[in-house]
């Protein structure tokens, strides 16, 4: 076997198109649970003593969001979701968006998402995101832009399996 | 730049990296879980009216398990798991492994996938996997073995986020 016929570019694709389409994946059977619940459930506790449905969903959001910068894809749409749902936890006491604001914000964020990493050459998702040294990319190389994908979509499969309990 | 340089074999690997290292940290964090929770713990429901612990950590047991044959690795070690814990929604009537012996059959299934994997040469993770035709994978060759460990991993993390709630 000639092992650089072996390893061509549509190979890279396909490793792309992997981590890609499982993320789309998770995006679509959220989406797909998000438009069977009301407001009301999406404003309920997930299990006793836990996270409410909203306070997730603008987790996800600003943890997506929070992409664009470390992807290099851009600046964040909605930065003020990061002090709310992502360093401090839910919080009877503090005013959030409301359930109908966070949909619109999830639905805009992702819709970027989807359109910045279609334009992206697969090479691009080899590189270094914004979080890691040189120092460290040089010794661990497989902490890319792609890690990072696989990485945040299975930190949004942990939450989906939390929504799903408000159905 | 140089195409033919720039994907070279090494190149390969890291995707491979990726992929089994983010398989490797779903199950950090699941093994950290089952280290803290008592049987009793596990034995409970995640949430009121959902789940036992046990019944997912065999579920969880069953999937993983079940990714030997898939994968070309071999054969499953536990096959009377699938029909308890994939076929069979949770059942208090059902006589159920108990959480000791579930335990040990993660465990166990776990440390084989690991040496499996291990073992693997970069190229077999391209392959065409057991449950999709050749006619299927020559129009969608990116559902390869690599695309089964990372849609397993998101299942995973679905899962540990529910039993996160035992704690």
């Amino acid at each position: 076997m000639n092992e650089l016929k072996e390893v061509t570019e549509p190979t890279k694709d396909v490793f792309v198109k992997i981590a890609v389409s499982n993320w789309e994946l998770q995006n679509t059977r959220l989406n797909g649970l998000l438009d069977k619940l009301t407001d009301e459930q999406l404003n309920a506790q997930v299990a006793p003593g836990r996270n409410r449905g909203v306070y997730l969903l603008g987790h996800l959001t600003a943890v997506s969001d929070a992409m664009l910068p470390l992807l290099g894809l851009g600046e964040k749409l909605f930065p003020e979701l990061e002090d709310l749902f992502v360093r401090n936890a839910d919080n009877f006491s503090v005013h959030y968006p409301t359930a109908a604001e966070l949909r619109s914000k999830w639905i805009e964020v992702n819709a970027l998402l989807s359109a910045r990493f279609a334009a992206m050459d697969a090479d691009e998702w080899f590189a270094k995101h914004a979080s890691i040294s040189e120092e460290d990319f040089a010794r661990e190389p497989h902490r890319n832009k792609l890690n990072i994908l696989v990485n945040r979509m299975a930190h949004q499969a942990y939450h989906l399996g939390q929504l799903i309990f408000l159905k």
